[in-house]
């Protein structure tokens, strides 16, 4: 017998009518005949909501206890789309993270799924019963709650298709699925049908917001086929799939663009051995997230290094790089938060040679100048001024023949 | 070390401020050398809000589910607690009924409370950390999520300072203590210094609604003394005890009154054996709660039968009642649903005869007819117009001097 599961994001469980719809839906896929898992996020602003009252309430907000108040989320949707369910006849029973099984360690807010024991929802299946699943939350082997961070709930869904042995896993949403370029930005974007597990990576480290990164890795690890589509339309979407090897492989699937980062530039750096390897460090003890470097060619000795980090993160890296001036003896420390990354991601680029330069070209055509460059072989990312962002993506969609 | 258990109602967590105002007495607690566990309930209206949301999204809400459902509530507060708590720089862990090892029968929305296993708090409080405990729910053997049903977070919190051999447990509300009658009813009602928790019982089981019956009953037979006061003021409030012996004990503690039933007469019963064990059968079959009972004298052979029941029962009464006119033989049924139970409690009533002589005199006087009459050793209850219930409450607070 086939067998899905289905993940329901906050949007798509926002209300009780959109409860209702999806109800609906799991109640024709069993009907259709199919076995279904269902996993759940949180109603629509709940989450946020809940920050809001804890912030409210204390300065202070232990791990713990934030993951005990936000998992209240998923238990409030899962239980309501098991009474939807009763009301259409379909028997179906609610899981915490625990009590699905899902384990982890004990990183609070943060936590990585150790062990995924399917036993009670196993059994559920065969009982005819549609088990629904809080997302985003397990149990530490110590028996405290924790939550599995951002996109969390996703995780939830590939992790419980790993285990259970589902054929697909479906992510339902407010979009219809993967675009060649944020429709927002470019109205002649397109739906993707189909991109490789390591576009989707490629897409979701540089701005694609559909899916987060850590759950197409893990689906990706575990062979578990992805249908990204809408729960408002319900039409097909976008299949996140191992790589299909096709006649005519498009060169670029989707261009994307990540605002999201500011830009740190460290001059008069002595150029020799061991002194990127001591700024580099001091950031990752700093729990800094360092995303592109570029180191220019030495000048008489010295070079300047420029890197990327959050935004969030810049003030703690900027702090690192000042406080090793005298140690490394460099100049200066100059930061520029006026930066956007805009990326190419593409499984056909490897096979073709000619991709940067055209990227490169159509950027100069608009007079967009290039800060940075980062490439790995399916993709090559730029650091441009933030105000030409979107109008990168454009001429990018269109030179590479994306325009729907 | 003095060891007390403190239970927050939901007015009591209502908002961040009284949240906030919660922590800094426990934290008061703990810095005057006292262990404490503390057992919250919801916020505020959050439990109404989420039945309204579950009917709003179905027709059928099963017991399972409305379990998941409502034990969102106490989740939110207790982790709100514990992060007001950290603020204040108090050790504090918030414990689900799960965690918190409070066992209980499968029986969903109203579960019996099987066995407490104390050992994670006890763990707790030796380690210097004060649990906050989720009132009101617990976990099957089967591991499901149950709820204890009315008046649960109270029964959480005597349940736990028996298991953990607490001195007392505090039941904080929004009123002062129990008082001689309802102040909204008695302008001159005092509040009582102390109460047996057989009087205890009496009250709650004819319209106090300060503890309710269940939780009462099981301090009772656990021995835990009940301190029930403010979160708003802080006061000293009413002690629930074991019956302290005393020269000059009251005769009657308070006075009490209850709208919620309705009476239920059948008229022309044939008196012979059997007819009203079959009558009341036929009622606790259609799981009808019958409170008090009245028979008329035989007259002719046939006798009149009235009791009374909660009015949401009234028509599930009747229909048992009519349905069995041809069985038994009786003449008519009649709902009067004007009515109020009026009562005297006090443990003195034991030892003073003249307490019903008292009562009926006093509303004699006012001329207000008394319907019905049960009584217990110490109790008196009386069934009267509902109009006239106010006023026979102030009659017989003055008349036995209880004004203040």
């Amino acid at each position: 017998m086939p067998f899905v599961v289905q993940k329901y994001g906050g949007t798509s469980v926002a209300d009780s009518e959109r409860i209702r719809a999806v109800a609906d839906h799991i109640a024709r896929t069993r009907r259709s005949g199919d076995d279904v898992v269902v996993v759940v996020s949180a109603m629509g602003k709940t989450t946020d909501d809940l920050i809001r009252l804890a912030r409210d309430v204390s300065r202070v907000q232990p791990g713990r206890e934030l993951d005990m108040l936000l998992t209240a989320g998923e238990r409030i949707s899962m239980a309501l789309v098991c009474m939807a369910l009763a009301e259409l006849g379909v028997a179906a029973a609610s899981f915490t993270g625990s009590q699905a099984g899902i384990i982890t360690d004990g990183t609070h807010t943060n936590a990585k799924i150790l062990e995924v024991r399917g036993d009670r929802l196993r059994d559920a299946v065969a009982r005819g019963v549609v088990p629904v699943v809080a997302g985003f939350q397990g149990v530490s082997e110590a028996h405290d709650v924790t939550t599995l961070g951002r996109g969390g709930s996703d995780t939830t869904a590939v992790a419980l298709a790993a285990a259970l042995g589902a054929e697909t896993c479906e992510i339902y949403t407010d979009v219809t699925g993967v675009f060649s370029a944020d429709p927002r930005i470019v109205s002649t974007a397109r739906r993707l049908r189909q991109v490789s597990f390591e576009e989707m990576l490629e897409v979701a480290a540089t701005g694609g917001r559909v899916l987060a990164l850590r759950s197409v890795e893990f689906a990706r690890n575990h062979h578990v086929p992805l249908h990204v589509r809408s729960s408002f339309t319900w039409e097909p979407g976008t299949w996140v799939t191992e790589e299909v090897p096709v006649m005519e492989q498009a060169i670029v699937s989707a261009v994307t663009s990540d605002a999201s980062e500011a830009k740190c530039t460290i001059t008069g750096v002595p150029d020799r051995p061991g002194v990127a390897a001591a700024l580099f460090r001091a950031l990752a003890d700093a729990q800094v997230n360092v995303d592109m470097i570029v180191q220019n060619t030495s000048l008489e000795g010295t070079t300047d290094i420029s890197f990327t980090v959050p935004r969030t993160e810049l003030a703690a890296a900027t702090a690192v790089a000042e406080s090793l001036t005298p140690t490394i003896g460099s100049a200066a420390v100059f930061v520029d938060e006026d930066v956007a990354q805009v990326s190419l991601v593409g499984a056909g680029m490897k096979t073709n040679p000619g991709v940067t330069a055209t990227m490169f070209e159509a950027l100069a055509r608009e007079q967009i100048n290039i800060q940075m460059i980062s490439t790995s072989p399916i993709r090559i990312s730029c650091m441009v001024a933030a105000g030409s962002a979107d109008q990168a993506v454009r001429v990018l969609h269109t030179a590479f023949g994306l325009d729907g």
